[in-house]
C-alpha cells in the first residue's frame, strides 16, 4: 500500500529536559483504507494535554511524540467504502479516531468512555488498533491524517475553519458534562479556570440559558469573563465572597489543568449538585473532605472529552449560537513558544496552528 | 415549667485524655411543650459517631456531651398539641430532633440536609432551638428524652424492640443513599466495612433486590457477610481480585469510620456509578485521583443520615423484610468498654444499651 509522506512537529523525548523541544519530523502515513478518509490538516489547536503528554505528565507518553487533536482539514481521498464524506468536505477530528466498537459504552454511543482492550484509539500517542496493536498513533501537528470516517466530524458552514478547531477538544469536553448534568434556562453554573476550556465553557453554558459565573484566583480574568457572557466573577482567594456564594451553583465545572485544592470549590456546590472537574486527570492537591461532601450530598465526578455524537451536536451549537472559541494564529515554528506561554497562563485562550506553516518549510 | 430529673451517661471532657471516661451524670429535662412528647428511654443503640463526638474528632465538642442518637422508648407524657402519638406508644428518635422546617431542604423533607441558621438540630452536642439559641443538647444515654412529635418516629409492632435502636442512625444512614442511588433489582452494590453501618446496608441491599458484594480489608469478615446475604466477599488488599473487578458496581457504599484512601475502591466503581461514603465525615486519607473518576465519569459522593419520612420508611421496610440489626446489648456501666470494643472493631455489629441498667442505678 502507498504511504503518504508527513511532514510533522514532534517531541523526541520528555520535554522535562529543558534541552528537548518541539522540531520538525517527517513520518508517513497510510493510504486511507476502505473506511477511512485522508485529510490536508489546514488548521490544529493547542491544548493542555498535548504539553502533558510531551512531558510526560501521565508517565504513559511514547516518543517521538506528535500532539494535535483539534483539527481542521480538507479531504483530499477517501476509501471506496466511505458514505458520509466526500473530496473536499471540510471536516474536523477531535481526540479520538477509533474505539472498540463493541462494548456497552460504544454500542450506546458513548465512545470515549471505551471499556475495550485499551480504551478508544487516542488520536496521538495511541495503539493504532483498538485491539491493543501498533503504537503510536501521530496528531495533528502534521500535514496530513487519515481517519475512519466514523470518527471524522463535519464541520458547518457557519463556523469560521481558523477558529473552530478548538470546538472538537476544548469544547466537546465542557459540552458534554453540561448536557450530562441537565444545564439548562435558570441553571446556576460556576467555570473554575478561563482557559482554553473554561472561556468555551462560559460561551456554552450561557446559550444553554444558565446563569454563569466565572470563579478564577485573579482579577485579571475579570473583564475577559464578562465579555465572554459571564453573569459575575468571584475571585476564589476572596474567601469572605466564596463563603457568600455557598450553595450556590447547581454545576461547578473545573478547567484547572494541574492539580489544586478541590476542597476550595465544595461549599458552593448547592445539594444534590455537581461538582465536575474536567481539566486535571490525575489526584487533586489535597484530600477531599467528606464532610462538606456528604453535608449537602453533594458529588464530585469527573468527565472525560465527549462522544463523537456530542462532538457533532457542539458544532452544530456553536454554528447556531454563533460561539466561537478566542484564539490567536500562530505558525509551526513558534509551537515551543507557544507552550511556554500556554505553560504561564499567557494565552487568550487558545493557540491554533496555521498549518500552511508546516507545508512551507522545507 | 416543671422539670424532669434524668439520669445520664455523658463525657466531662475529650477521651483524647485518657483518663477521661464517661460517666454517670443527673441532668434536667424541660417538661414537654405543646408539640413535644416524652419518652422513657429503653434501649440506646451505641454509634460510631458517638465515640467521634465525645473524642471531640470533629472539633466541635461542647461539654458535658452525652451521646446516644439511636433511642427506642416508650412515651409517658404529650404535650396539649400532640396529635400523632399517645401515651404508651413505643417510639424511637434519631440523630436529629429538629430543623429550621423552612428552607428548600426541610420544607421538600430533607430535613437532613437543612440549610437554616444552625442546619438541624443533633439529638446531642447540638444547639437546643434550630434558630441556633441553647447549647446543649443531650442525647440517648439517659433515662428520658424531650422530642417534638415531628422527630418522633413509630416502631413497629413487628420489629423486636431491643435490636431496633440501630435502625434508627445505621439503618437509615444506609437505607438513605441505597434509595437515593436507585438501588433496585438487579442493581450490583458494594458495601465497604462490616461494621454497624455494613451489616443494616448488606441486609437493606439485599432486600431491594441488589446483588451484594461486601468489600472488607479482612478474611475475618467473609463468614460474617455471607451469614448476612453478601453474594461474594472480595478482600480489598487483594489487588488482584480488585482488579477483576473494575467497573462491576452501580454503587459503592463506603461505611469506614475512619480516614482512608478512597481511591482504592474508584475503579470497581461502574460508568456512570457512584462510589458514596457515608461513615466518614472528614478529609479522605490522601487526595482522590481524578483520572479514574473522569475515565469512567464516575462520581464520588457522601451521604448524611436520612430525612424522618425515611427514617420511617426503614423501620417499616425492615419490619416487612425481617430485617433487624445484630446487637449485644451491654450495661451502662460497660459503655467504656464498649467504646474500647468498637474502636478495636470488635463489636459484631452493635452495641445496644438496656437502659433499664441505669434506672436501677442510684
Amino acid at each position: 500500500m502507498e504511504s503518504i509522506k508527513t511532514k510533522a512537529y514532534g517531541a523526541k523525548a520528555s520535554l522535562i529536559d529543558s534541552l528537548s523541544t518541539l522540531s520538525r519530523m517527517d513520518i508517513e502515513r497510510n493510504a486511507p483504507e476502505s473506511d477511512q478518509v485522508l485529510i490536508d490538516v489546514l488548521y490544529c489547536g493547542v491544548c493542555h494535554s498535548d504539553l502533558h503528554q510531551v512531558k510526560n505528565d501521565w508517565a504513559n507518553t511514547v516518543y517521538p511524540c506528535i500532539p494535535g487533536h483539534e483539527v481542521v482539514g480538507r479531504i483530499t481521498q477517501i476509501g471506496s467504502g466511505v458514505t458520509k464524506f466526500n473530496v473536499g468536505d471540510v471536516v474536523g477530528v477531535g481526540c479520538m479516531i477509533d474505539s472498540c466498537g463493541q462494548c456497552h459504552s460504544c454500542t450506546g454511543g458513548d465512545e470515549q468512555y471505551c471499556e475495550g482492550p485499551v480504551s478508544w484509539t487516542a488520536t496521538y500517542n495511541g495503539y493504532m488498533k483498538p485491539d491493543g496493536s501498533g503504537f503510536n498513533t501521530f496528531g495533528g501537528y502534521s500535514t496530513s491524517l487519515v481517519v475512519k470516517e466514523s470518527f471524522v466530524l463535519k464541520i458547518p458552514d457557519a463556523l469560521d475553519i481558523k477558529a473552530a478547531a478548538p470546538i472538537l477538544c476544548a469544547g466537546v469536553t465542557t459540552y458534554s458534562p453540561l448536557r450530562h448534568w441537565n444545564v439548562q434556562a435558570g441553571s446556576k453554573v460556576g467555570i473554575v479556570g478561563l482557559g482554553g476550556l473554561g472561556h468555551m465553557a462560559v460561551q456554552l453554558a450561557k446559550a444553554m440559558g444558565a446563569e454563569v459565573a466565572v470563579i478564577t484566583h485573579t482579577e485579571e480574568k475579570r473583564a475577559a469573563a464578562e465579555a465572554l457572557g459571564a453573569h459575575e466573577v468571584i475571585i476564589s482567594t476572596d474567601k469572605k465572597t466564596m463563603m457568600a456564594h455557598e450553595l450556590s451553583f447547581d454545576l461547578v465545572l473545573i478547567t484547572i489543568p494541574d492539580p489544586f485544592d478541590v476542597n476550595a470549590y465544595v461549599n458552593v456546590v448547592k445539594r444534590d449538585g455537581a461538582l465536575v472537574t474536567v481539566g486535571l486527570l490525575g489526584p487533586y492537591k489535597s484530600p477531599l473532605n467528606n464532610m462538606e461532601v456528604a453535608m449537602h450530598r453533594r458529588t464530585v465526578s469527573g468527565s472525560l472529552i465527549g462522544s463523537i455524537k456530542e462532538t457533532q451536536d457542539v458544532l452544530e451549537f456553536c454554528a447556531e449560537h454563533s460561539i466561537l472559541p478566542e484564539v490567536e494564529m500562530i505558525e509551526i515554528k513558534d509551537i515551543n513558544k507557544a507552550f511556554d506561554r500556554m505553560q504561564d497562563e499567557e494565552v487568550r485562550f487558545r493557540f491554533v496552528i496555521d498549518m500552511q506553516s508546516l507545508k512551507n518549510e522545507d
